[in-house]
């Protein structure tokens, strides 16, 4: 059954529905690859997202090799262990919260951004996380653009993945993200979405 | 100059352009309307964003009356607000920090998802900061899907803006949106963004 299209969008009715509309969290990959070249598409596109002073707080681990998988899977829960240690590539999404130290580069306008988060730790954090996930956001979306899928997990104890992957201690994971392409149809159907009405109010 | 395409993605140049390419944070918006059909139009296209356990944190009050544009105005930035006050729409994001009373109806799969929230604030305010960021984006991607342009902004006092427009203490606002037909081109180059090798580690 085609996707009814909805007039007041530019977007073309296929790009909606590679994106959103027939786009699923997938549990279960085939066996194919995942390239490098791949990522780095997904990359070059979803970068010119915006973010905070253009603050770009997302780092990536790609853990490729069967080594690296097996240091995630402990800190996984259990019901994501065996899925992750099978999908093609995962991905570990974590932000620095000492993204400010690149700030006088990445947003010359303003000289004294910086200085705002190097003074307050506390909303640098906060500020990493927010803008780490508009960007963790963005990278799904170009997971399903690269017209791959994508299994995004929270479900992992964030400071033993922190302790075991970054022990410097300068970022925090957010996300851990399976990709590959999906093995047959999502086992159910999509979970329900709160309506227009549910979650906006005009004033 | 046309946008180079980039072969792995799947995505059609046009919509890459449209979302991510050609796509700016925009200040300077024409008196045009943006309608509410536009903005239900964006809701249904990117609810179906995915979020931990499906929470949904996000709530979204459009602020469409100047005498609302007038309440958020003093807990602006002083460079954020005359922007906001000419922009056609403002859109303040923010997230429901008691999402997890939804959670039975919402992701009826685990039921102990309500449990696991209810006990533990800090998980739960982290966990609606960075859901609620997904779906931020997810929203953003849905302006320009839309043929809006929109302006995202943090630079605002949040508690004063809590206070403001939610009383109740169950919101906590997160990015205020202005959104409309660009007037003019951007008034600089896009800022700078960091390199796939600057970002991405493989493992």
């Amino acid at each position: 059954m085609p996707t009814p299209t909805t007039r007041p969008l530019t977007l073309d009715p296929a790009a909606q529905d590679l994106l959103f509309r027939r786009a699923r969290t997938v549990d279960r990959f085939t066996d194919e690859p995942v390239t490098e070249e791949a990522i780095r598409a997904v990359h070059e596109l979803v970068r010119d997202g915006p973010t905070a002073f253009n603050q770009q707080p997302l780092r990536m681990l790609l853990l490729r090799s069967a080594e690296s998988r097996s240091r995630l899977a402990p800190h996984l829960s259990r019901g994501n262990r065996e899925k992750t240690l099978r999908a093609p590539l995962t991905a570990l999404l974590a932000v620095d919260i000492r993204f400010h130290h690149r700030l006088p580069q990445l947003f010359p306008a303003y000289p004294g951004a910086a200085d705002l988060y190097a003074k307050n730790p506390a909303l640098r954090e906060r500020s990493a996380l927010l803008n780490g996930g508009l960007q963790a956001a963005y990278f799904l979306i170009g997971v399903r653009a690269a017209g791959l899928a994508a299994g995004p997990m929270s479900g992992f104890d964030d400071e033993g993945v922190d302790r075991e992957f970054f022990p410097d201690g300068d970022l925090r994971s957010l996300l851990v993200v399976n990709i590959g392409r999906p093995a047959g149809p999502p086992p159910r159907p999509r979970g329900p979405r709160l309506s227009y009405d549910e979650v906006c109010t005009t004033l």
